[in-house]
């Protein structure tokens, strides 16, 4: 299952198997860099499997949670989604009702974000062979006029050859902006498993974020971005860091989070900072315009806990954390992923 | 099982539950025409979900399978694919031996084809969660001067409004053309699985056609194009003359047919039009370039056997064959799948 799971594993499995067979240096953003997704011709390709357990949950279900992640994954890249592709393989004698709510959920994201489902595949495969129905979504995304901007105000700052915001980006003294509070998707579907069940407020963020982000590229000045899905904050920090080639320091009371996921974590004794989200973006933005863009980010629905919880620096090595009680402790990477199947 | 095998079990699910959820009508070839394909900003966006039993069979494997699918969704709207994107779901234990074999099968094709894997996802589930392996691919594809070529052509003999090439194109007179030998894959696919597993000198079609149909549309006249997978030929004739409204018959003595294939299909009592390909194209020609088209084609080497098996006329309503023996049979479109999980 650590295969699976956005960690060190994962990057394992990656490695061995996928980047070694494929052709990794095509593109502009090649399969050897393991952004979110690919670009060729100035076009955004990504694509994204769902096998989230249960298929309804706390603030959405599998087909809210597709759409979201999709969208999420083209948008920071910095593109503008155009369109999704959605693909269904559904056991044999799934409940219509549970198919008719799925697509319902799909349907309402899909508006609500402005991005349509243009294409579509279903597959039904016999009893026994999946585990009631897997959604796999692709996107696409394009150039838009609020990732030109942002880059024209990078270059007001810093030399630049770079036109896709990048896990690469990061530079010493950029601050790291995180849009909202970690741990909630984690945490909410796995208070409706079975076997784990227990009181909760917490709901799943899993949300589109296209329209947010792109008020924050009209500010400008966004040099890395990436939504902090399987492995969570840890993973995409980590990730951050080490394809920048830089240090992150960040401080444990400026990231926002439920006082629940915080309880809950301890209880079952997991890192909140490696459990997945589905609807908030970390990213690094440059020290001058770091304000701005927090501004602008907390004036919108879905970032209105936004915070600045740390700098890019050289004085530290991978990323460390600043504790409440005055300590500093050292973030790995996450190995496996404290709760399987939440996407 | 019905509801995925492609005929008109599915098509009535894909109504209730898809079209009527989703925006039907963005874009210009819009969801609602259950072409192969999306379109929206002159990008091609098309995805499938892979589930063959078993995972290796004679010619093929769920790897080439998948590349060639995606590729060939993409080539019947008359565009030039330009990337992929792959999402695995895999069971927890799968032999890596297997994942390598088809990560190797995936590289070989898309290389061979000339359209690179721009991103991928790896899920895995639990034991039992899934049957060993799922592979969904995404493709994206663009306007090419072979299309233009194509629709000036076409311009030359008959006014048209479209730029892409569309199941809806099919006019009076228009001839109808098969590039190949019919039912090869399903037929290969069912000789190696459990309890059905035969002698047979038969291998899977599976391969992608973007180098033939390029070669094809810079002969130019090509109106409809569609690849005859799950429901085969019997799908697809009744899909063009549906969506274009036209009449269709068939020359049952043109049809190329490896023999096993017709014997495998008399013994097992399935029709072998009805059984899915993963190599093949059907399409509908300008009377006055269908011989063009055909030398064309016949020069390839995936187009070796291509041959105009009928056209479209209003003289017959449906589809209607012409019998080896000189009769007239209707041809349905299939209700539900002779062989399921062929792809």
């Amino acid at each position: 299952m650590k295969h699976g799971a956005g960690g060190e594993k994962m990057r394992q499995l990656l490695d061995s198997f996928v980047l070694a067979k494929f052709d990794k240096d095509v593109g502009d953003v090649p399969l050897s860099a393991l952004d979110d997704s690919g670009i060729v011709d100035d076009l955004v390709l990504t694509i994204d499997g769902h096998t989230v357990k249960p298929l309804f949950f706390p603030g959405g279900d599998i087909g809210s949670l597709s759409v979201a992640g999709t969208i999420n994954d083209v948008v920071v890249m910095g593109a503008r989604p155009v369109a999704l592709a959605l693909g269904f393989v559904m056991e044999e004698g799934l409940d219509l009702e549970i198919l008719e709510r799925v697509t319902n959920s799909i349907s309402k994201v899909s508006r609500e974000a402005g991005v349509p489902i243009m294409t579509g595949d279903t597959k039904v495969v016999e009893k026994g062979a999946i585990d009631e129905l897997v959604v796999t979504t692709a996107g696409i995304g394009v150039r838009s006029e609020a990732l030109e901007h942002n880059f024209e105000v990078i270059g007001q700052y810093r030399q630049t050859d770079e036109r896709w915001v990048r896990d690469s980006g990061l530079r010493e003294g950029d601050k790291i902006i995180v849009t909202g509070t970690v741990g909630d998707h984690g945490i909410a579907v796995l208070s409706c498993r079975e076997g784990y069940g227990f009181e909760s407020d917490v709901v799943s963020d899993a949300q589109p974020l296209n329209k947010m982000i792109e008020k924050a590229l009209r500010v400008g000045g966004i040099v890395a971005m990436k939504d902090p899905t399987r492995g969570g904050l840890a993973n995409t920090l980590n990730e951050f860091g080490e394809k920048s080639g830089v240090g992150i320091q960040i401080e444990e009371g400026q990231i926002p989070m439920n006082p629940t996921v915080h309880a809950a974590s301890e209880m079952l004794g997991i890192d909140p900072l490696e459990i997945g989200n589905e609807g908030k973006v970390v990213m690094g933005v440059l020290p001058e315009m770091a304000d701005a863009v927090l501004e602008c980010l907390r004036k919108t629905p879905e970032g209105v806990q936004s915070s600045i919880i740390g700098e890019a620096t050289n004085e530290v090595k991978g990323v460390v954390m600043k504790t409440l009680v005055g300590g500093r402790r050292i973030v790995e990477p996450p190995i496996g992923d404290p709760i399987p199947r939440i996407c």
